[in-house]
């Protein structure tokens, strides 16, 4: 199967056009014309988590949690959420998947309901922003940010709570010119910012923020952990909370460096397809 | 396994509130505070549909038209889709699924992709409607219209090629005091729509139109129709196309008659989970 980036550029090409919709596939959300931002996020049992592992509530907490993360990815405030549930036989918790869903204070406003033979769980979360900030604005010279400790996800197991970066996102969307959440790990999101924004990118692995118990291969390039990466020209003021990890350039390609200064090539980030 | 209608309802409870989200989780699609009309629907393969028979440009078509039936139902105009896919190994028809999702004209603006055990496709229409009319408007002796045939989905094993209604729904949106859309046959939507409303319904089957191919209760009974059944006032004026085959009042429950008046019970339209 081909890797998750070009399915999604297949997708793209047939996906049509019109003047309702500003910005379409391959940023975080799309975008309308009256300032509308949209997500969706498809969590499949097996794949993306372990019903053995994570109870009904925490997998709906998490569903929730990738979609407004993309949100937070653009500077938005989130409206509500729309639900998909493809239910095993014999599942009795949709009200706990709900509630989880539910949990980060965003209303559930639809859904539907199917059987599967797993459970499947598909999230749409909208939201509004005034200025969204895509990928694609970034411009060499502007530093890299995280706005929070990288790999926590990959060091437990992925059974970590998650907690969507909204706030950070709309303090970042006053000043950063490119934004992407976190969710392949910074290897392979920092290529998506990069490649979108038409620039390279220098990423210094011995500055990435690690959580706890991470290794520098899971802050680098394990799954979920739903922090922000933003491009912010080097003269603006960051938050304190925010940790600049390097740098965008003109030089095309993404290249982490480790601490002595040689490029890490084996660390690509997480891809379901790959 | 709870029936579908309990399990909405359960995920009603927990869905939480907002003041931006003016109709949540119960009708046709949510409507927020500013006009915006938003629908989800998953379609998961062997329950709504088989790859032997449907081909994977006919699958996004009809997921695409299950949700825009959706917005036709409440009147709205259509914006954009997002679209959820769970692939299986070896699928390698994404560009024909996207190519079905955007057959209806209306462009598809985001996704996610993940693997999955089998094709799962979730779709989340939306849409803007200046007056969206609910299913819980309806008055005693409001006139049942539906916007054409009924029963053809049944008759031809889940085939035939969806066409939203959405010309007739903004037509209808102008008189109807409620509407719905016949996903799951007129006698469980019929059911549905009075129950919103607060009333009760007679059907008379004789009237009903019906698809070629059709039997009576493949078209009081039959899923996936799409047509649409609109409450009107007595003294409104129809469009031609237009079909009245019942009425609301207040006596509660929905009875459908057959030519002799006499009550078919036996008739409770389609449920995935019954």
């Amino acid at each position: 199967m081909l890797p998750e980036d070009e399915l999604v550029g297949l997708i793209a090409r047939a996906a049509g056009a019109s003047r309702d919709v500003l910005v379409g596939i391959g940023d975080d959300a799309a975008v309308l014309r009256d300032g509308l931002v949209a997500s969706t996020d498809v969590l499949v049992e097996g794949v993306h988590f372990d019903r053995s592992r994570l109870d009904a509530r925490a997998i709906g907490a998490r569903a929730a949690a990738a979609n407004l993360s993309d949100l937070a990815a653009m500077g938005a405030r989130p409206l509500c959420l729309l639900a998909a549930f493809g239910l095993p036989e014999r599942f009795g918790e949709v009200e706990e998947l709900a509630e989880g869903l539910a949990s980060h204070g965003v209303p559930v406003a639809g859904g539907d309901l199917s059987r599967a033979p797993v459970l499947v769980v598909s999230v749409t979360a909208l939201g509004r922003a005034e200025r969204p900030v895509l990928r694609s604005g970034g411009r060499p010279g502007d530093l890299l940010a995280v706005t929070g400790p990288l790999g926590g996800q990959a060091a437990s197991g992925y059974t970590l709570p998650v907690t969507p970066r909204l706030a950070e996102g709309a303090a970042l969307a006053s000043v950063a010119t490119a934004m992407i959440d976190i969710s392949d790990g910074i290897a392979a999101d920092a290529r998506r910012l990069a490649e979108a924004s038409g620039v390279g990118a220098l990423v210094r692995l011995a500055d990435l923020p690690r959580a706890l118990g991470a290794s520098l291969e899971q802050a680098a390039a394990g799954g979920e952990d739903y922090e922000l990466l933003a491009a912010v020209p080097p003269e603006a003021a960051l938050p304190s909370w925010a940790t600049v990890v390097g740098r965008l350039r003109e030089q095309p390609g993404v290249v982490l460096v480790d601490a002595a200064g040689m490029p890490r090539t084996d660390l690509v980030g997480y891809d379901h397809f790959a």
